[in-house]
């Protein structure tokens, strides 16, 4: 650890979390191999699989265009069980409240979380809440686990990329981000920019089903964005990535706000999306189911891997140039889930 | 919901606690029914049962005499699932930071978790990490979530309690409460109170491999005490119950300290301790295996089912006299765990 204290840049998915947790959190919690870290863990139990993943959410505001905080906590676990492929069957809810938050505020979050489990089919089975003194903590943090099953026997993992493999997205980019930079900076953004949170297990199940084994790694592009989340793939499986920026899908508003205010869509938070890397001849086939589904009508194949390497990731630019995309470093919008 | 705010009291595990999660979170959330909320949820899966539980932790200080907030995340995880009468299986761990914690401090907290895991024998399978800014959290709030399996068919609720049957615990009250406090505090204590945080499956194992389903309930009484805890299960399994004063294990230090500030051991919280409710047959077993056991040295019988009712907990004092016991009303010590 190069820093003697922890930095805000520690909790943006880029370099400096990727520095924490290779370097101080995993080596003693765990001991994980970096190739092997998911969103999700696996592990077998009575002759089948299990799932099981966390997250906290400390996004700020709380309430956002399109959504709030209690359906952004239950909507990313949900996803990161679906991102190892597994179907959701139970969440767990932490509650850490600040004193002084109002009721009020409190319900419509936890109308949003039931809500949100309600339409993803999956069940709050058990819960904690704690209160701490006002200005120990910001209105109100959610840590919600979760607990997947398989209903098949495929293995998707983020090292599961292969040269030749395309890489799909199943909609626009950045759109989560921007909408909790404008709620939270108060701006005028003369679009409306709406949060694309959104439970994707149902569209994962349909890839799999029908594509199999064709389908070789699958992640959300959360903290950090699809620049990041596609860096970490490379990075796990070995292989070379082109991007091909004029395919990229984001959204008017989003690129306008984010020229406007210096910031690179592709390394904007999504809580919607899903980077699917597919078999070359499946990418046809991923494409029409996803554009077939509700949570992917702005589906795109947006690049393709290239070889074995280290982990290199580049995008072909609009004038046809590459470049090379690497991580987030520091942070860009600290608190964005 | 009688207050329009947040208070800390919501968050002590007595009255105004139960007050929140009866009448906003638990019917929002899951809609289970009061006398059917265990320390952790048991569902079917794949024709066997599986525990999940969830805690967040949120300690002040983070480190205490006998222990810091990482083991006790793992400890108090790892008891919900065997109040349950589960074996603890894995682990999630979701960490929250704050700006500017020191990273010797974090390393400390990850090696008590990382100690108390591998004493307790469970594996931390995923996590993860966000940072706030400095002000927005303080130092380190830790969620553990914890998957449990069962090895027996018994079914261990704290419904379960019936007239004639014995309350045993399992050592001296009050440690972890007053631990906290004092170093909190920075109270000149001239004695030696250490928190009591320990993992108990190993103990619950013994005593369902000994007794089997004359184990009637388990609970942990943390936050609230024994008082609140014992309450809880005197709700749930309408029973009316009489503890003994004069047979309450209670540590010389943790008396003084209590007589001096003004507190009653009762409702002070525990970490290392479980309330067994045992067939009156069995309570001299109960005792016999609590004893031989490194967890429950001080073991006691300190109360008896006395007959049906709504609920009902009383104390025949040391004079004779029976006090009521209810729950812990607004907070008495805030952020013990």
């Amino acid at each position: 650890m190069k820093s003697d204290i922890i930095l805000l840049g520690h909790g943006s998915g880029g370099k400096l979390g990727h520095q924490l947790l290779d370097e101080l959190i995993i080596p003693i919690l765990s001991g994980i191999a970096p190739g092997d870290q998911n969103d999700a863990a696996v592990f077998e139990h009575a002759g089948g699989r299990l799932a099981f993943t966390t997250d906290s959410y400390v996004v700020d505001p709380i309430f956002f265009p399109g959504g709030n905080i209690g359906d952004l906590a239950v909507n990313g676990t949900v996803n990161d069980l679906a991102m190892a492929g597994a179907r959701p069957l139970a969440l767990s809810v932490g509650l850490i409240l600040e004193e002084g938050l109002a009721v009020a505020e409190l319900r419509q979050v936890l109308e949003g979380m039931r809500a949100a489990a309600d339409g993803a089919g999956v069940r709050i089975v058990t819960g904690d809440t704690k209160v701490v003194p006002r200005g120990k903590a910001d209105k109100v943090f959610i840590n919600t686990a979760g607990i997947g099953v398989f209903d098949h026997a495929l293995e998707i993992r983020g090292s599961g990329a292969r040269p030749g493999d395309k890489v799909l997205v199943n909609g626009t980019l950045g759109d989560h981000g921007m909408a909790v930079l404008a709620s939270r900076e108060g701006l005028e953004l003369t679009t409306n920019i709406r949060t694309d949170s959104a439970a994707l297990h149902r569209l994962v199940a349909e890839l799999l089903g029908e594509l199999g084994d064709a389908v070789h790694a699958l992640r959300d592009p959360t903290r950090g964005g699809v620049a990041t989340t596609l860096k970490e793939i490379a990075l796990q499986s070995g292989v070379d990535v082109v991007l091909e920026e004029e395919t990229l899908p984001i959204g008017e508003g989003v690129a306008g706000a984010c020229a406007i205010l210096g910031l690179d869509p592709l390394f904007v938070a999504n809580e919607g999306k899903l980077l699917a890397v597919v078999a070359p001849e499946a990418a046809g086939a991923a494409l029409e189911v996803m554009q077939r589904h509700p949570e992917g009508r702005q589906a795109a194949i947006i690049g393709e891997v290239t070889g074995h390497s280290a982990g290199r990731v580049r995008m072909r630019t609009a004038i046809g140039g590459l470049r090379a995309i690497e991580m987030l470093a520091g942070q860009q919008l600290p608190r964005i889930c």
